[in-house]
């Protein structure tokens, strides 16, 4: 993922929790203004504590076309993201029944960032993303996952259709999202290891990958519109599994 | 909502519903080439029927700093969104227990459009939104509705507060959305007449806003993140609402 200037990450969350969960992977921070406001303090409080490079400059480093993003003041420069392979990624997963998502060709960023988000607050135990088929995972996905890059296990994978063989072997059900036409997540037992695969925005699954799914399921729709924003058909089906998986969050007996 | 320019909208889908559902709304309709592809042809046949103007232009008329989106070659100029009063609204919501959406200060047009498309598509009868705390209605917002804008009905209302005591009234349960100290959402009965209000990305609800909710409620998530993205958390809390209302789409039993 780094590349020779490194990945570029900004605003105060995402930075602290870098620098809280993965310090190695900072180059350094910068700063715009001199006069740091009290959260880029505790930011740069940390990064002295941590022996790293800070930097003011007014002019902050952002990508092109980035200007108007939410950066807050404060940027900082990593090495690359924390990043899994995948027999890392299944080595570690054998506590109870983990959760995995998978994403095919997820190509805009709010999206992608907000997938991360939602995994990590939905406890699922990592995401897989195939290296050459998504969104960057910097800046605005980062921005947007706010933080939550640290908390999820991310795993780079060269081919997501290997990849689902290798999780199939590891004794994972692997469940396509699909725009209507799936078993609705409501019918679906979705309380094992669980792997679920989002298609890209405007495509779907790609075949390959389709064909590979033990299941495609669905979230039941008015007919009327044809599917959701991809980040919110993979958070709503992402908090069904967690729901499923925890007794504790079973629904109160309807009242009538 | 219209300006004297009009309001903007792109893209084959949502100038399509648009011209579907309300052709009186259509200013005109803008090409970018003048061989249209076959998506565009299929607008350009419907306007004509519709005695609606047609032009080409090379440079589409685009909001400034929108030059990267999506247009895919066609624009539309409405006189305004189709908006309704709340005592429309209210006047014809008289079938079963019908579920409304209020969002207090969306300030993202990708989420203001993400939420409108997930309240459709869960089934929601209708979103209120303060006319002066939102995000505009226009060009992002519906680009990311996708067309799903004329599936629900749009209630724009100066004073959120006074509209929440007016729904009260009306026999509606005002449900606050709350990052994490509310009820859990699969613990609370949300299938009667139900309205749900998502605050702002930042700030979460207003002061007086939360004073008029009868229950505050969450999506129970890892304590390690704050809080989900806003058109996530709302895609979420619709379909759990969708999920109670409708007694088909419960869950089978656990094998457990």
């Amino acid at each position: 993922m780094a590349s020779p200037r490194g990945v570029l990450i900004w605003g105060i969350h995402p930075i602290l929790e870098t620098l809280r969960h993965h310090p190695e992977l900072v180059l350094e921070i910068i700063t715009q203004d001199r006069l740091p406001s009290p959260k880029q303090q505790k930011i740069a409080d940390l990064a002295k504590e941590l022996g790293l490079p800070l930097h003011h400059q007014p002019q902050l480093p952002l990508p092109p076309g980035e200007q108007n993003l939410n950066h807050q003041g404060i940027v900082a420069r990593l090495r690359g993201f924390p990043a899994y392979e995948l027999p890392d990624l299944l080595s570690g997963d054998d506590r109870g029944t983990p959760t995995l998502v998978a994403l095919d060709s997820i190509q805009d960023p709010h999206n992608l960032g907000a997938i991360i988000r939602s995994a990590a607050a939905a406890g699922a135990y990592g995401v897989i993303i195939p290296k050459d088929r998504s969104a960057p995972l910097e800046g605005t996905a980062a921005k947007v996952a706010a933080g939550t890059m640290n908390l999820v296990r991310i795993c780079l994978v060269t081919n997501l259709v290997d990849a689902l063989l290798e999780l199939k072997e590891a004794g994972y059900w692997i469940f396509g999202a699909e725009g209507a036409s799936g078993t609705s997540i409501y019918q679906t037992d979705l309380s094992g290891k669980v792997c679920l695969v989002i298609g890209s925005e405007g495509k779907g699954l790609r075949p390959l990958v389709r064909k590979q799914c033990d299941f495609l399921i669905s979230i039941p729709m008015s007919a009327q519109v044809e599917s959701l924003n991809a980040s919110v058909a993979a958070g709503v089906m992402l908090f069904e599994i967690a729901r499923q998986k925890s007794p504790a969050q079973q629904i109160i007996p309807k009242k009538s």
